[in-house]
């Protein structure tokens, strides 16, 4: 396929693949080559969100072979539900925890999510036109419960909305904690976090100053680390 | 969260944080102020795997903004399915391609994948113990069909299964394409790429050598880029 | 002249460079374009150690364009002595200075230096067997006058040895500020300082613990910045 | 040292410093551990220009501990004149050569090379005002005998100048010939490379294109490579 009949976005992707090749495969040609001949064997899954800006290998300054990574809209976590039909993030945690069987899982939330906006839009009974996008993130939707007053009148859920509009940081922690607990669910996740062997946690990056929180075990509480 | 009370790779990823703190908000503030106060305006939609080995950014030596990602087992688009359920990866290719309006949608496959191992082992009758990478994978499962010749006796499928087992690649480049034709049976997908502004691309790295194989659009046939 | 024929460390440099033209000319090609057009003006000169470990763009995370470097054994200035022989650290100062008109210049020291420990053997009388890196070295000979008891008696010298050579960072922290004094000798560089555009700074970098030290303006010692 | 009170450039140093302690000192504790315990080791001594654009170390992506670095204008290597005076660049090569045991040395010019357009100015008689670049430059004035038709009449050097400062990448080039010269008068060099356990490159890198050119060690041509 001719390089030069491609757009620049495209030709700078494969810029960028000729200089990963350069990197790894001849600069440091021992970086890949044990990851070919071994195979990966990450010890984190890490569960993000699919924004440009909150890309997990960037941020953790990871290494090929580092992080086994699902990135889908608001980083969430769906509750186990084993019925046959196609559920990508549950195979990818499944994959992770059973075969790779990593040490630890990280639900990976971030400020300014277009997909927590439109969570916080579909709760407060504003009108939504898509066919995904709103069914995939009410799997968040119970993490608003304690926001929200009611949804029985048009005042007040308008009262809901411009409040959380105004501090969406809390419902895109509120989410992260949902996905931890939809990781319990996993009679796979459950097992192994009980037998001391997996840990979970949640992480909310304030993609404003760069600062990093987590949820404290023990008060279930969002800090900065 | 005291640092300190962390095990080793998760004080690592922390570590790597702070790294990307001080390079990005401080080392070049510019870098990421415009990507918080005018949000996010990828031009390309990847949809990669979760292997640790093949991260898109790391890959395609992309900054922070560049790349919408999503990362699933296998890197498989399934078809247009709008029943309600929580479909993951198709509402972060409605959100890319709709609200963000992206203009490139590059499904990366690769060489040594995990989820098209399960995908042969599950198409040539072989014995699977899972809940969910089974039904994920089988989205690809018509793109072995040129390469079985049918489950009807163990014989035949044990001989398909070695072949196969011996050549996953093909089986690998079958899968990006049956993702890439995946895409056009949604329908704001297929309008705009009849309309011109979007792109697909069939993408496979051989993690082996490091070369790039892309689908020539004409032809429908991977070449090496 | 063929890649194949070069051993290893040279094939390495060579594919570092293919990375470097990927990166720098192929996947951002406006971050050169503006360096070969409009040439360099950076406004930091850095006179820093040869030793491999202590690179001062991979130290600051620059990028090409932003650091004027001079590296030789110590990170040491001579004084100011316009004789017309060859002075190769005076040139750059003076191209920095006079030419790029740069705002700051940086002394950068560091510890476990090879130059400072031969200027300890040097200095403590111990026999030295070298054509260049002693001459060099005693740039900063009296750097050491406070540490040293005397060097009339072999005993006394000997004693001084061991001392500093337990304590090399004393040295390599007052052969910096020997060099920033040094600095102060050239007229043109006086002239500027004096005049509020230019700003001298004494930095030593304990590659121990990765800590950097640098000198307080207004009490001339070194602190952890 | 208070960071507030810094300059916008020398914040930004910190902070790329904080980064790079995060980095190799956190992310990668073992990066730099074996470095601190075990010294240096390079195998290669680079002497390139003090240009902010051609930094060796990104030029080459290497890491910490690689390359020992010379950094002059113009990248000169002086001859060896053992005279007791201030050599600072022949006592990087003696460093390098005799206590290290490095096994290349790499002389790596540039385009656009503001040392060589002094030099130019310098050999065809133009004036010059400095104390130290003009004298340092000279180093490699033969290199420019046979492009001077001579310097007895105003009309001649003034058709050499604007000839040669239309092609500087030929001066450039024969410079890099000379400094490769001059490191054969250096008795530890010419031993070291007649034994074969040391080799000698002359590079230069065209700032405009990325290309890198060597002498080829049979015709002692400049060729891409």
């Amino acid at each position: 396929m001719p390089h030069t009949e491609q757009s620049q976005p495209i030709r700078q992707l494969l810029a960028g693949i000729k200089g990963f090749r350069a990197r790894y495969y001849e600069r440091r040609p021992d970086s890949m080559r044990q990851l070919v001949t071994e195979g990966q064997h990450p010890e984190i899954l890490m569960i993000g969100c699919s924004d440009s800006r909150v890309d997990p290998a960037l941020l953790t300054q990871a290494e090929p072979g580092e992080l086994f990574v699902v990135r889908n809209v608001a980083n969430l976590v769906p509750p186990y539900q084993p019925d046959g039909s196609y559920h990508g993030t549950s195979a990818a945690i499944e994959y992770a925890v059973r075969v790779l069987g990593v040490s630890h899982v990280i639900v990976l939330g971030h400020a300014q999510c277009g997909g927590i906006q439109g969570l916080i839009r579909l709760r407060t009974g504003q009108k939504t036109d898509d066919d995904f996008v709103s069914p995939w993130v009410s799997i968040a939707g119970s993490a608003l419960d304690p926001y929200i007053n009611g949804a029985d009148g048009t005042e007040r859920s308008q009262a809901d909305a411009e409040r959380l509009q105004q501090q969406p940081d809390v419902v895109e922690r509120a989410a992260v904690r949902t996905s931890v607990d939809n990781l319990m669910t996993f009679p796979f996740v459950r097992e192994r976090v009980e037998a001391g062997t997996l840990s979970l946690h949640g992480w909310w990056f304030d993609l404003e100053d760069g600062e990093l929180w987590a949820i404290d075990p023990k008060t279930r509480l969002f800090e900065p680390v």
